[in-house]
């Protein structure tokens, strides 16, 4: 039914990375050189209907822009981590924090600074234009590239096993 | 003569969504967070043109930004809903107020909110990068993918099959 | 030796369109709405030699904005004409103030309104994704897509047909 | 091991030309038609580590905004040359000032204006997208586009040969 191969009905918990996974590695920069990271619409709405579900979903990354913040609240991320140094401590202690044990959570990420939260979860997931490093340490490789649908790719996925994703036959046949 | 299955020469008007449809899924964010959309001048002038022409051109979108209205007030586009949450009373209403039947129709979006508005008209057209459930909604599927000559493909179809798309090789030959 | 059939050495004067040819038809646009325009560094090297090299450059546009002039001002175009209603006028006009013959002139456009001007030289040009009424008027289609490169490949034929392009391996080697 | 044909090795140092390599060819402008270029975060990381792995790294760019300046200071980049006229001059200099010969620097460029830099040092590399004569003046052309992962691939197969990219089999294995 899904093209991941994990029993994706464990999972609570989705965390992602923002540069190259939520938001592609190549962005404008504004006039201070801060890279200007990009929105997914299609990704925005997989987001808010994850979290309207009940599922967790989290930002860790190294980007520290403000944008990003407001970006991903009002799709209704709660916990946004940014200008993470090391994403590993600030994973294992949310974790921690929330209660997650490892089978339960997913993380995506697309560039070493990655690969070591992706061992520490249950399902890693890397775009497919992610560092092959990445890539190797990923047990599902979505088709979307970095900021091209890569968490509407998943979500939906995860959301479906879950019996959790909009039915448009129903609800609008 | 025109690849859409559907009696062309019937529509009196057509209604876009904006995000995956006249701008792409993806786009910049300014320094709140807010996405940019983006504007194809190719599309732009055919809406401009579909409206000389008489077609009733409207916009229903979740967008919120000041940036689109005064783009698409720009070329021509007299009612624009954003920040819509339920798009199918809006179009139900507009309908209503303007005298429309579904037949006289066309609604074209691209994502799981937009497929109630979809199967409300008699036209229901998605691009090719569209979620999978608004393409299957859609009885016309864009070669353009959104934000890239979706608009322009569509209304040249409608023109052409009602003798309004310039004639060039007459005007200028 | 050149992929265009016309006699390039009689050409004096290019006109480019800007969007869609030396920018691309998709864009971001700022908070007013305003369509963002696009530079392409390469096609600015191409025109900034042209021009030193003796070519008339110049730009006849629809587009309204200072920054089209500010940069295409910067890279040595004489005369750029924005906001332009009618190109043919506007052409017209300007081959008769400088003395310039049809078949000295190449007109690069990509969309209808640019088709009386292609008409009116001896060289009509258009990016491979024109607008097919655009692309039938031309007797040349760049290999190039609008704004990826238009101008470089254009500018770069005309110049070493008139051995006028910079001779790196006798410069530099 | 490397598909550069190079004893990468004796390389000490690495310089970049901006446009078209570090940043794409066609970038958005601003409101006074500068070109505002674009931040590649996977490029960014591999700079970092190559800086912190003891390589030296250099920008000789024409490009004269500071948001180059800031974006690459950021990453680590010690000298970094903007409004170069002269990119030969520039790098004769600072070679002699920084003791480096020939063979122990790589030059990566795009277009006419790096040819005679890329000519002066050992190895010179080139983008997939670059103007026709840097690609042939270049021993090794990327498979990157120019800002899509052009200094990504270039670093990490120089670090790699000598022994500096980080091993994520080992360090989180």
């Amino acid at each position: 039914m899904s093209a991941i191969n994990y029993p994706l009905h464990t999972l609570r918990a989705v965390v992602f990375d923002v540069d190259g996974v939520l938001s592609p590695s190549v962005v404008p920069m504004d006039a201070n050189g801060v890279p200007m990271r990009m929105a997914n619409l299609k990704d925005g709405y997989a987001i808010k209907t994850a979290v309207q579900q009940g599922l967790i979903v989290a930002i860790i990354s190294g980007a520290d822009t403000e944008a990003v913040r407001l970006r991903f609240q009002k799709v209704g991320v709660r916990d946004i981590f940014l200008a993470v140094r090391s994403k590993i401590e600030v994973l294992d202690s949310w974790m921690a924090d929330n209660g997650l044990q490892p089978n339960e959570v997913a993380f995506c990420g697309d560039d070493i600074p990655d690969i070591e939260a992706m061992r520490h979860v249950g399902l890693a997931v890397a775009p497919s234009d992610a560092a092959h490093e990445a890539r190797e340490a990923a047990q599902y490789v979505t088709r979307a590239t970095g900021g091209y649908g890569v968490a509407r790719e998943l979500l939906e996925q995860i959301l479906r096993a879950q019996d959790r994703w909009p039915k448009t036959a129903n609800a609008y046949g």
